[in-house]
């Protein structure tokens, strides 16, 4: 749970009191490399706080082959199907395991809980939504704006350790570019 | 501020005297076509909620050319420079009236109060900023997944008015394609 607390004590201050108690929402989860956390068609109720390892979140198209990556996840992030879990449907991504995981898991009943006791965690999760919405507005400006090679520098720049975790089919999804192209380019 | 209230009774309810309290908060303001709401390098103090008109945020090319338009904002929408008011940093977008505008504009401080004051009020921009998160989130795949023409369709399907509203080359910006091909598709 240490980097949990952590990770919300970048955010803000909190007595060791508080965060037992947030902690004692939360359940630990591990998964194996290659396993879902989330698969298309679940009922989705949980939110998931990531400690170790490395996941991504997908849609397949049509003919479910192809697979358009629009997150990954790594350490000190969390991920889950929001749509889902705000309109209370069900997955329409696809969520799995890159290496083995290790995951603090949350229920929506728990979160809003823990939301209406403790205005402090619904600051935390207020301010996660809001960094979050800004990275994807810049992402999506990445997109319309910025080629493959501008695409992919500043990926590397953002996340520098990720290539390493990362085969390059699945960065080169993320960043919509081919997988030809992107050889070229990480070269 | 009839409208504003409209728009949030859609997500919770809210006595006569909340909402007073609320619209107390707000200053009206109204800008000419073509006027800048936002300009990059500014201090931006404040959020907007859309009345009446049309806006629309973006960057430019490092030629100060093209414009890379991210977002569209009508009646019922939110919109700021998100970052530099989380960040407390100059703007990094322009924001600029495609119609004559009517907005209602809060302080980054009266929003704080509101929110330290009703978490009412605090549920519903959580709430707002959720959705547009998942918004982003779909935003993102159709750029990395569909191309020109499934890219229009779904615009068209999303917001049915906008095309009449706004200038081809304007939605092709939006979009990500070409102003020639967004004309063979639109035809």
């Amino acid at each position: 749970m240490e980097s949990l607390r952590r990770h919300m004590e970048a955010i803000l201050s909190i007595t060791d009191e508080e965060f037992e108690y947030i902690a004692s929402h939360f359940e630990k989860k591990k998964l194996r490399k290659h396993a879902y956390l989330v698969r298309e068609g679940d009922l989705v109720n949980n939110e998931y706080f990531v400690v170790k390892g490395c996941l991504k979140a997908y849609v397949y198209d049509e003919e479910k082959v192809k697979e358009y990556i629009f997150q990954f996840a790594v350490e000190d992030w969390w991920i889950t199907d929001r749509e889902a879990i705000i309109k209370g449907t069900k997955a329409t991504i696809n969520i799995d395991c890159l290496e083995d995981c290790e995951l603090l898991s949350i229920t929506k009943a728990n979160r809003d809980k823990l939301c209406a006791e403790m205005p402090k965690f619904k600051d935390y999760l207020f301010i996660k939504v809001s960094n979050g919405y800004v990275s994807l507005q810049k992402r999506v400006l990445t997109l319309i704006r910025n080629n493959a090679r501008e695409r992919y520098d500043l990926f590397i720049k953002q996340y520098p350790h990720l290539p390493q975790r990362i085969p390059k089919t699945l960065i080169a999804s993320y960043l919509g570019v081919s997988r030809e192209t992107l050889s070229r380019l990480s070269k």
